[in-house]
């Protein structure tokens, strides 16, 4: 089948995230990168391209000119589809811009710096009819498409409570001085990751899986956020309440301090007749929890699954599957609707998600600033 | 050595808790249980004794009859500790009793009803010099007691985070009628239980298992509780936002309602240095987390955990001890404060720990009913 | 109800397997030690009587003397059974004076030094109809009892697979010289262990879980052992092929030299239908496999589970309970013996047990020494 | 930099194993998949071909006719190395031919059916200076690679135990009739699968496993087979006893009939000074054990780790990569070779890898023949 014609704002040499987005539309097999502008300085940007055996010709000097350069191309060879992974200030602008010239886009979250932004874009994605991908990653893995199944087939009954974690370490031995990691620093610069670190940059994934697992939205929120450390002026660490209707809460749990903390991404969704549970960092295994039951330990490649789930793991049971997959899963689902073959809600995140998490991080800042009061999302 | 002679009220036919006590004081041996007021029903009591092989001389029908008929004993042979396991609602008055007539209590949780009483029972302690040992059986387990001892040795460095969770799921199906359980149902019964289900019940041992492990004080409280379904009155479930001192903030979740949850206690202190986790289904395992460091898995019976935990427990390494070994650790505590021998602060829960647990109760439910607003612990 | 009078011989001071005995016999409140034999030198006997808080009347100089002393006594206050827990040497030699005068016995494994000896005990036993209980302690844990009443029901359908391991490593600081342990290290000595160490001490267990597990008979075996280094003469290691019937093999693999490891007794059962893993040091979870379904986990203190396995845990579920109740379970099921109470079998191991294991042990030790040939147990 | 050109023997619609190596060299993103003959059915072939967007002027009728129509190329348009993905019968054919005529290649374990197949191969590769890659795919594993970085440096002081496993449970359903399995079914076929279904398949992966991780060599094997079922011919199970020098044995474990087990491949090295034990089914995990101290648990991503154990894993800590990403490591490295870069000895397993392989196949078929004697390797 013939590949889509991608391109990528950022990512280049040294960027982790730009090369998991390029080896997740590799896995996927329905990607072909052919151009992009991958460093805000040309020199780098085309020394990562020559590396890449990109050719120089689409190795542009900056967004406009690339959208100048491939609207120059017959359809066929055009670029189609644009992976936007720069820093959060810069998503609205570049998104923006694509939009308007009819790219479909895959775009890192956080979408935007305001919810006025995310709005604005979404509406730009209904108009234009167009693809618009945003890679809450941990969508992607299929014991967490199978929890969505399982919750919208009323397994669990009346869900009763949620709770979800959020924890990571690296930003510990910064703040300290003890570490050596200076990658991925700008994220405690508010004018480059925008109103908040720990609940924009991870808060808001914990967010985004309890609303694609439960298919509930959350209302209100109270937070109480904790920066830590004198001299940092963004939340690294938090506690957010949440409510959902009157007889269901939950919590949200998110830090970035966390000393030896890896990437322990949790939830639990709690029902009036079973729950579930999923952690990330053991992510092919999904636990069924009963009043009066064994407790049942769901795994990828097996027939009980959903298909979707099935479908986003290619191995016989037993052989892990991981991060990657999870991304390329959603890179999958993104080409379908690409190219306008059948898919099922949940198979990427989209446009709308991007919104409410927007919504979630300013309600969350503003309980917080406001004194730890409720707020609507 | 001599066996000091213990009576019980309440723990007759059928009650877990005080079968509990009972096989905890003859696992450390320090103890003979020589009496008591076993049920409320004078005959059912007898039956009990009957059953245990106690003398039906010294199973009386009210505790006033108990405590007149050991004063009459020589100082010797006397009851000289009584264990109180009966409903909440009764601790105040037969503790306040005992103490006046200078028996040594062991006590379950919560202690009172009210913080007055706890401020009461606390005085008394004090001034008849007598020992009081609350149980709170988790701070008995060994892992428990080597955390202490970590974070009071400066292990962590400044602690930036503090999470415990404390899930059950036993009332989820007495809610929905599903279930056969009938035992322990008082707890929903505001006269039985006081002002707390939940909070009162286990948030409380989450709290004191914060306090114990980092040695810490939570200053102020805002909780969120949930009482799940139409008709009940009390809290089956809640969050509570801690917070300790201006950079220090942290969390308690805690449930009744949580399907499939067994006793999933559980707590997570992490340090500027290095954190530590715990979980009570898995007691036997510290895990210590670091920035750059393997995480390193604490175990007991190995020379390298402080002296406290390792005398909790007894047998080789790789040999599971339980919560029977947890709660006779505390009542051998115990047993060296009554018999005047040297221990060291921590061995069993005092009336402090009581008189901490009724102030945090009283701020939850108060946070709460205002509207979810910071009250003072 | 009237307490079992309990001797015992051996487990004085510093003995951790005798007050493992004493404490499980605390736990399930069936008896009452009354005097015994505790150690070879009689001061030291003596002095842990006095530390103990038994009559000195009742502590004898030797097991001669002791039951001299005891047939003395009416029956109603005689001593009725006596734990052995000696080094191996000395089982026999007791067990058979005690059977012989009419004493019920609980003796610690290996029953015996030679198949012979374990066979005259067993006819002794049912010459006599005396009770004998064998420590296999650990089908006292109900989850073991659990996967044996399933397996007997068939759930697995055919057995098609079985292995066990037995991995501690306390011994390798010994040979090594880098530990500070002493006790135990009898069990180097074939004077005072027999023919075996690790197989003799621990290999026997594995045995004796998968004969107790599968109501299987292991017919021959064919074994590997090591003594691991230069000097040592017992077997520190080894590896057991098993076989059971044409189409049914299995292993045991057993080594007290692995570094690190604890007391890791795993059995994994595989049948044509599903299989079964339980593994000692997280005793309270029983895993259950099946080519299509999720994997199940069984905990105790459930109503899905056998009677058996239920009574053998006593507190609600998620609260962990450990070798103790499983001993203490042993000794509760000896006591319904002793008493002429109903009991089912499978709640002690008893003298044929023994007899097996000895035959294990013997097949094994001959089989290495022949040149790793197959030898009938 | 420019892709090396990558032919596929096998590997058509609907093989997995086929497909496992192309997502590999995606993920790698060191080769170009050019053509290939990738069914033994040339329509097949061909339409697999257009669905992955391969020329269909590439797409051979034969492994003769890619040999001769790839020789026509320039020698930079050519296909440089060929991944054979066929069933085991025709590995030593095909590679012979490609080794004559100059293509490196990547092959498939086990590498052939005989050991003079094996050796004949070795010396082809030497002889024509070619890169040859067996895919033992569990050595690309981070946690593998740090797990022989250890041994070589020394951290277990003298090994004195191995213990491997791999235990799989998919054939189970299949000769009982139960599962709806087909694909793969060729290994219980000797023609096509040699002389050894599961040693041949997976207990050789358990040996080279050790002989990875350790350094080590198998003098000797003792093996005990089954075939489980009436009519079937092949082993489907059975448990090999190792032996290294005089003071150190081991043990490989392995069935494909253990219901329920996925894909449990796991090792432990016991040594005098520590322990290092590893199970595929959670690679990210590299558990050190010790006499002394806790327990230490390894993971990716962090500095403690060997260099190449570093390189392996691209994703920061906690983001679990799975099979596919071990598989590409050793893409990984073959490039490296293929491009006479630098590398280090295990950056993939090579044609000595396959002759240690056949060698300890035959040598446990030969001894489970002759009546479980021990065989050398």
């Amino acid at each position: 089948m013939k590949k889509i014609k991608m391109g990528m704002i950022g990512g280049g040499i040294g960027a982790f995230i730009g090369d998991a987005h390029r080896r997740a539309s590799r896995i996927c097999n329905d990607y072909e990168l052919v151009g992009g502008v991958f460093d805000i300085n040309y020199a780098k940007s085309m020394e990562f391209a020559v590396k890449e055996g990109i050719s120089l010709a689409r190795c542009y000097n900056s967004v406009d000119a690339l959208i100048k350069g491939e609207l120059k191309f017959p359809k066929n060879e055009r670029m189609e589809v644009v992976a936007i992974v720069t820093p959060n200030a810069y998503h609205y602008l570049f998104a923006k811009k694509f939009l308007d010239n009819g790219f479909h886009l895959v775009c890192e979250k956080p979408m935007t710096i305001t919810v006025k932004e995310a709005l604005e874009l979404e509406k730009l994605v209904a108009k234009n009819k167009l693809t618009f991908a945003l890679t809450h990653t941990y969508t992607g893995y299929p014991m967490v498409r199978q929890m969505r199944d399982m919750i919208a087939k009323g397994v669990l009954g009346t869900i009763q409570r949620i709770d979800a974690q959020y924890y990571q370490g690296w930003i510990n031995s910064i703040i300290h001085g003890t570490g050596s990691r200076i990658t991925g620093v700008w994220r405690l610069d508010p004018k480059m990751a925008g109103a908040s670190s720990c609940m924009g940059d991870i808060g808001v994934h914990a967010f985004n899986l309890i609303e694609y697992t439960t298919g509930l939205e959350v209302k209100e929120v109270l937070s109480d956020l904790n920066s830590v450390k004198d001299g940092v002026t963004l939340d690294l660490d938090g506690t957010i309440l949440l409510r959902f209707n009157k007889m269901l809460k939950g919590v949200i749990r998110s830090s970035q301090v966390c000393a030896g903390e890896e990437n322990n991404l949790s939830i639990a969704v709690y029902g009036s007749k079973a729950s579930l549970k999923w952690s990330q960092e053991n992510p092919n295994y999904l636990y069924m929890l009963h009043d009066s039951e064994p407790t049942k330990v769901f795994k990828p490649a097996h027939g009980y699954n959903d298909k979707l789930a099935e479908e986003g793991h290619t191995m016989p049971a037993g052989h892990p599957e991981g991060i990657y997959e999870a991304l390329a899963n959603i890179y999958r689902g993104t080409a379908k609707s690409i190219r306008k073959e059948k898919f099922k809600p949940g198979e990427f995140p989209t446009v709308h998600d991007g919104v409410r998490g927007m919504k979630f991080i300013h309600a969350v800042v503003n309980s917080n600033a406001k004194g730890n009061v409720w707020t609507k999302v």
